[in-house]
């Protein structure tokens, strides 16, 4: 049993450290997709994953185009404040993935409009907060799927 | 209805910055019990919590007596690796307080010893991992608070 988390074009090192140690701790797959904000070997990101970061169960991809090719008939559930569903009501199955968006615009387009994806959100409860930490929303969304499915 | 986030001494700046944006986005009251390894007016915590930290309903305590002796009838859920319970069988209530050590320890034994406290843990997977970020932490437990109140 295990989940698949996966940060498109993820752009703060510490965040995907942080994911890193999450997927890890969770047994989940971590999914990474080119390009990056950093280097893979950037310092910084192994202080924040700290010596664990060999352990992670890591594949990476050169573009999106790559990594939807590799996983075509994968369950996915796509991660956005444009979501209308919470993150809740999800009904999280084993394997499935939880993908997300840059820090910086979240997911592309490309996938917010495309009407075959499932979108949900992590309700706020504040006008003056637009989006959680990505790290944040990452465990939130995956210990709520572990939850469900009682891992 | 609302929780309270309670960090006892925490050490680092863009950690407890980033719990500050949880706790907005979330309508939880944050409280920080010094010593903490940074200052509260530190750029890199402003920085990480960006312009909205002067929105956060934050509360401060010179130290741990003086938080304790502050809250005294309230009802409060102490989280550590040492839990027996996982945070999601905790029965949250409204005004319940959450309360979590430092990043480098985590809470002090004075408390972990203490047969009256209910001490939970985050389940883990993995013997590679000690422990999550202390925001990821903080932001798992909130968000299962928040799905059992439904708020």
């Amino acid at each position: 049993m295990a989940l698949n988390i996966v940060l498109i074009e993820p752009e703060i090192p510490t965040n995907t450290g942080n994911i890193g140690r999450l997927a890890l701790a969770t047994g989940a797959n971590l999914h990474l997709v080119k390009p990056f904000g950093f280097e893979i070997s950037d310092k910084r990101l192994k202080r924040a994953g700290l010596d664990y970061w060999q352990h992670i169960s890591l594949f990476t991809y050169e573009s999106q185009e790559e990594f939807f090719a590799s996983h075509k008939a994968k369950k996915m559930i796509f991660f956005s404040s444009h979501g209308e569903k919470t993150h809740w009501s999800v009904d999280y199955s084993d394997e499935m993935f939880l993908v997300f968006g840059k820090e910086s615009v979240g997911l592309p387009r490309s996938i917010i409009e495309n009407q075959n994806y499932e979108i949900a959100k992590i309700p706020l409860y504040s006008t003056e907060i637009r989006s959680l930490n990505l790290a944040n929303a990452v465990a939130i969304t995956v210990y709520e799927g572990l939850r469900q499915l009682k891992i």
